[in-house]
Order: structure tokens, then C-alpha cells, then sequence
């Protein structure tokens, strides 16, 4: 079975302008996502455009602030400005950032209900209490196929660590009662834990890293990856090889990449909502 | 084996107070961990006089202020006033609180750095970015045990998913390379994970939970369980018929407990090295 995210991100959407609408139609104001974005990188460029997009079509004002070169200092005071500012609603920092910035240095000084993204530690934090008001998306967007898909087997495995997407996934599956391991570059045979497993996710930056010798006919791979090759997108797993041997797969793109373009607005819209009620 | 809780806790204890004397001979000045204490929980009391001894040898000051009832508010209030102290380091709130009072509504206002007991969404979201600086105590005992015995199998299964043990633990395992299990009340086959693993911790709260039937000889058992029976404390493992079939495991007590009581002390530390050097 295809796991399709476009139906998960289409449900998502209109859920989320549904109540978008309803808060410009009571509070009669648009509300605003900045993103900061610091260089030059050309994929960080199609993303920003890509949210600026959407915003459009969820009635959300999304701006770009960009800067060729630009300090932590004047960073940290933008985000410190925007903070209080009322009508902005949502701040993200585009990545990758140039070399002489670090990425969480600066993110740490976004208040977690702006964190559109996700990447405060208070907010990773607080999804081990069971608090995902806001979650990193990619994270969030596996669990919404998982729950679109109503797909209930108990035995989870992550193929990934990063604070972005396999550690924030790892405590997001276990507040929903699944059983979760995490490997990953240093785990010494992965092929055994996903054999064993019911659901693979999988998120190692490798074209058909993940073929026929990791699953079983039961598995459910939900794939995480986005490797270019020849100006084509493919996931880590090997698609084409897997449909017919696993019980249910994500196509890549059309998977978990549409789906997580659609939480970081969840994530603005829940931030959206506190801030609504609590200032 | 027997790994020793003893020992790992003497080692702290005295790298601890080596640099607490180095502390109070430059600054001149006795730093102070308040506790603070609402209702009548004797175990909660006990753990609270083992604290102001063991603050005693290491030449810290653990002051308790115990209230029978205090509202949510007041609560809050004592927690601002120490945040601004300076002659304050490190706050905890004792548990568990009178029902009328949620643990994490009040927690989540210490400073970071002066959250000796690592409870604070921030601190916890921290350690998936590999910032151990507080960590909770009872996760940190366990990884300290692993480092002091050198025990390097890579594959390790935590029987608990609570914000105070399994998780935080499961982050700072995975900060060290070992492969992550996260197992808990909803798993369906516990043993069929645990018997493939190299490290078991176990924390359920059950005594002789954990027998012969879960382990391999290879094994190594971590308990971190604290269970009262005839006024005698049991582990979560049953250590007696353990012990000759598995590589190594800590005694109850003896073992996790005592380590974790000291590691307390080591948050404390680093929260107040934290606050030395930046206020």
C-alpha cells in the first residue's frame, strides 16, 4: 500500500485554514511567519519561496528577511524585536546558516510559542511531558501519516538521531504507546532490528539505502529522505524494489516532505493560538 | 560482576567537593541548594535530610523550607525571589507535591541553571543536543555507572519511558553511541527485546520484575528500582538468582541509588560553575 502524504497534507491544510480564517475573521488581522534567512544557500531559497506559498494559500503573511552577511549579534536583537512584536506570530531561521553562525545559538532566543519550527530545546523538551503544542515537523508529519493511516503495530525503529527528526519522532511515538529503538551511523547491525520491526522510518541522506534486506512482507517504511540525483528526488528507500514487499510505503516526493511543509504551519497555528490566549 | 554504586559515588563525591573547595577559596562564599518541601510525604522528608547531609561533607549549604499547605502562587513567587538571589545556586522541588499542585507548573519556572534536579523542559530538550550541563539525576547515575565499568556493548533497552528516567536516559545513551530501546507498560513482548540486548535497565517498579527469563549470560543489569517490602528495599531485578547468570549487575542498594544521590550535587555544581561564569 501507498502511504500518500498528499492526502495527509491536503486534510491538514484544510484543517489548518479553517481556522485560520476563523481567528483573522475574530481578531480581524493577518497573522505573520518572518523567516530570517542569512547567505546565500540556493535550497534554503526554493524552501523559503516554497513557505511563502503556502502561506498564501492558508490566508498566513509569510515574509522573508534576508541577509547576504549578517552577525549573531544582529540576529539576536531581530529575534529579541520580533518577540514582542504582536503581529508577528511565527519566526524561523532558515538553514543552513553561513559557518561564523551556529544554528541553536540563535534559535535559543526565539520564544518557544514563535518556534515555528520547532527547535528550541525548552519545546523539544517539553514533548517528553507530553506537551507537542510544538514540534520539529518532520517529526510531527510521521506521526500524522501513522495516524491518518490508522497504522496501530506496536514496534517502531528510527533510523536517525538528530535532535531534528529521530529524537523528537522517538518521544513523539512514545507518547503514543509505541515501542521505539533508535540507531544509526554507529549501530552495528541495523538490518537485524529492522527485520524484527514493524515500522521502519528512515532518514540517512542515501539514495535506496533501505532495500529488500532490512524489511519483512509486515513492514510499514515511512521514508524521511530527499536525496537529489540528476536534478530527480528520491527517498533512502529503494522504492520501486519495496512497493510489492512491504505491507505500506511512503513515496518520496509525495511522502513525508509535503506533509512536514504543512506542520511547520500546525506548529505556527498552535503557537498562534497561545499567543492568542495567554497575552 | 557487581558493579559497585560505592565506589562510582565515592569518586564523585570527592571530585565534587575537591572543586567545591576551589570554589569557596576564590569566591569566598558558601554556596546554597534550597529545597523546598509542600505537605507531609515522609519518604519525601528522608530524601530531603539525606540531602542536607550529604550537602554537609561537600561544604554546601542544602537549606529546607517545608510548608504544610502553600498555594500554587506563593510557590511560584519563592521560585522568582531565588531566581535573582545570588547567594541561592540551585532550587528542588521536593516530591511528590499535595494534589493540589502539578510538579511541572512550578518546576518550569527555576532558571535552568539552577535546576539541580534536571526536571525542566529546557534542560531535558538540552540533551538531544548533546548539552549535559543538568541533567536528571537517576539517567545520569546510569551512564556514569556504564563509563566508571567501561562497559561498551553498544545495545542497550530501558524498561521505562518517564521524563525523569527512560527518556532522558534514552538521549544521553544515544549521545554516546549506544543503539536505544525504549520499552514500557504497553510493550507487548518485553523479554524478546531485552534477552537480545547487551545492557538492561530496568525501572517498573516491581521487585524481582527483571529474572533469569530476560537476560542472556552476556548481560549486563542496571536497576534503578527502589521497592519497600518488610522495611527492607528491593531493586526491580531479582539480584540473587541474577547475579551468576549475567555478565554484571548493580546491587539494590548499593547501586543506582547512591550514585544518583550524588549526582544531584554534580547538576548543582555544574549550574553553579554556569553561573559563576556568566552573571
Amino acid at each position: 500500500m501507498i502511504l500518500d502524504g498528499k492526502i495527509v497534507a491536503k486534510n491538514k491544510m484544510d484543517a489548518i485554514k479553517e481556522n485560520i480564517d476563523k481567528i483573522i475573521d475574530k481578531y480581524k488581522f493577518t497573522p505573520e511567519l518572518r523567516l530570517i534567512q542569512a547567505g546565500n544557500d540556493e535550497a534554503s531559497s526554493i524552501y523559503a519561496r516554497a513557505k511563502i506559498k503556502r502561506g498564501k494559500k492558508l490566508g498566513i503573511n509569510v515574509t522573508l528577511e534576508k541577509f547576504d552577511t549578517v552577525s549573531k549579534d544582529i540576529l539576536i536583537d531581530k529575534i529579541k524585536e520580533y518577540s514582542i512584536r504582536k503581529d508577528i506570530n511565527g519566526i524561523m531561521i532558515e538553514s543552513p546558516l553561513p559557518e561564523n553562525l551556529n544554528f541553536y545559538d540563535i534559535v535559543n532566543y526565539i520564544p518557544f510559542y514563535k518556534d515555528s519550527d520547532g527547535m528550541t530545546p525548552y519545546n523539544e523538551g517539553n514533548l517528553s511531558l507530553r506537551n507537542e503544542m510544538i514540534a520539529p515537523a518532520t517529526a510531527r508529519a510521521v506521526v500524522d501519516i501513522l495516524e491518518y493511516y490508522n497504522i496501530k503495530d506496536r514496534n517502531a525503529v528510527i533510523i536517525n538521531r538528530s535532535p531534528v527528526v529521530g529524537r523528537p519522532l522517538a518521544m513523539m511515538l512514545l507518547n503514543r504507546d509505541y515501542t521505539v529503538t533508535v540507531c544509526h551511523s554507529r549501530t552495528e547491525n541495523i538490518k537485524k532490528i529492522t527485520e524484527n520491526s514493524d515500522i521502519i522510518i528512515v532518514a540517512v541522506g542515501k539514495k535506496n539505502f533501505l532495500n529488500e534486506s532490512f524489511v519483512n512482507k509486515n513492514s510499514t517504511v515511512i521514508d524521511v529522505g530527499i536525496n537529489y540525483d540528476n536534478n530527480t528526488v528520491y527517498g533512502d528507500a529503494d522504492y520501486n524494489n519495496l512497493l510489492n514487499n512491504v505491507k505500506a510505503i511512503t513515496p518520496v516526493p509525495g511522502g513525508v516532505g509535503i506533509v512536514t511543509a504543512t506542520d511547520i504551519f500546525q506548529n505556527f497555528l498552535n503557537g498562534l493560538n497561545y499567543q492568542l490566549n495567554n497575552f
